[in-house]
């Protein structure tokens, strides 16, 4: 039996699953994400042990960047320069394609999870997507013309500039290289410093909603007019406020002017922008399809 | 000899060429663009007449917008609704294809454009960049993993909004869906609005120019955000200024604030944001190219 990795490394857990799918998971294990010396021997232990009568086909790992994802560079599967301690520099496509011996396929924890939404969940049989968590920081990946897109480096969607009206919301902004662009105004962060308390934490009525919303919708526009995208997948913690979807849907239309010509933008906006499929699993079940692209 | 067909549709006029490459025209014809009743039987002609012991392999049409270019849709190649009087719902493939009994392909004009320059131009080589047109209006198309970026419907890049400080800049901006667009900030109808003259007949020491590249800048820093692309072209009436260029990539490195750690992005601006090489013939050449794509 033909099983695959997925490996969801993120700031504080790292995921690991083995499966033939979302439905069939063998065998799973959570670890610290401490330093990489600690870390990455616990992660391939529990790849080496493996599953009996099941073989290892390949190992999808989804990651927090940046990432070298540059076929002809030095440094191609390596966590480049991350503010995340001890982790710059490691080669972590390349440990464990080494230490495994099966082919690695390596990216952001985003485009893992717009992947991952496109193989079983949201966008499944969609070509052109985009995937958006909006938690701690906001991050995109997009998938167009049914492949992941990479560019020179990586996408970094959240950082794109947005109007501010400053009389209206005087907050500087979170950012510490761009003060007042979309991740600086409207992260879990943000939010967080801007209003004293956790996004979570805020109720459904808080005027908080209504100018997060706002700068969210002015980022998808921004999206779509740069993008095109056939739907867009909101997640992260600050996007599991089911009430956003309404709000944001309404300002999205609101800000295009009738601009984009279809009915599915222009009327059907519930079926336009959505919330994954996945859930909180959209993370390793993504790292988990990015191996099953490397299936033979 | 195999050689294609370049149709270039453009608001006043009509360019066709015959050639197997940009050195190797073998007819050209300039129409100008009437009603479709009237052009598109003068654009046949010319390609039915031909050229002498050369067989014609496929056309490539670069055209206004907007287009349908959903292979499954009813109305898969034509013109849908523009604002051009007479020429919506022209099915301006289907009528070449069937007139000529070859291959067609259909593009924007600036996705058209930006295959050209990907093709023989400044982009040769590179599988994931942007072309930009800043014009009268403001237009861009992409090409992603080598291949031009459709989307849903096609990208309208220059709709997004960016930052518009209304202290500073008190003009309310042209678009009629938008107001305070890019488009509406920054291309050529708005600089003729705001200034009271033409952007080409402004002297380069006008205090427009201050303003204008900060728009641009603004712009390309989404643009780079969204899309990580290798390479930034800039053709259009606006940017045959070309003491624009050294503004524009000074205001990109300050927008970026160093967060794109890439040195071609943080040092080497020059040649990463670059006017066409094909100039004024990346309209025809590009549908040229867009013919090629059809070769076998």
């Amino acid at each position: 039996m033909k099983v695959f990795g997925g490996i969801e490394v993120g700031g504080t857990k790292i995921v690991c699953v083995i499966a033939s799918g979302p439905d069939d998971i063998h065998d799973e294990v959570v670890v610290s994400t401490t330093t990489p010396e600690e870390t990455l021997p616990r992660v391939l232990d529990f790849f080496s042990s493996g599953v009996p009568g099941a073989l290892l086909s390949a190992v999808g790992i989804g990651t927090f960047g940046p990432l070298d994802l540059n076929p002809s560079s030095s440094t191609y599967g390596y966590i480049t320069s991350t503010t995340k301690p001890g982790w710059s520099q490691v080669d972590i496509a390349g440990e464990v394609q080494r230490a495994l011996g099966v082919p690695v396929v390596l990216d952001t924890d985003v485009k893992a999870a717009a992947v991952g939404e496109g193989t079983w969940g949201a966008a499944k049989g969609l070509d052109d997507f985009i995937y958006l968590t909006i938690g701690t920081g906001i991050g995109g990946g997009g998938v167009f013309g049914g492949k992941p897109m990479h560019g020179m480096i990586h996408p970094e969607m959240g950082h794109i500039r947005i109007p501010h009206d400053i009389k209206k919301d005087p907050y500087k902004g979170y950012c510490p290289f761009h003060g007042d662009c979309f991740e600086g105004l409207a992260s879990g962060q943000a939010m967080q410093e801007r209003w004293g308390q956790k996004a979570e934490m805020l109720p459904p009525d808080h005027e908080a909603w209504e100018l997060e919303t706002h700068y969210i919708a002015l980022a998808l526009q921004s999206y779509i007019c740069t993008l095109s995208p056939r739907l867009i997948i909101l997640g992260g913690g600050v996007m599991r406020q089911s009430h956003l979807f309404p709000l944001i849907r309404a300002k999205v239309r609101l800000f295009l002017g009738g601009y984009v010509r279809s009915p599915l933008v222009l009327d059907d906006t519930e079926e336009y922008i959505l919330p994954p499929a996945l859930g909180n699993r959209a993370g390793v079940l993504g790292a988990l399809s990015l191996a099953l692209t490397r299936s033979t």
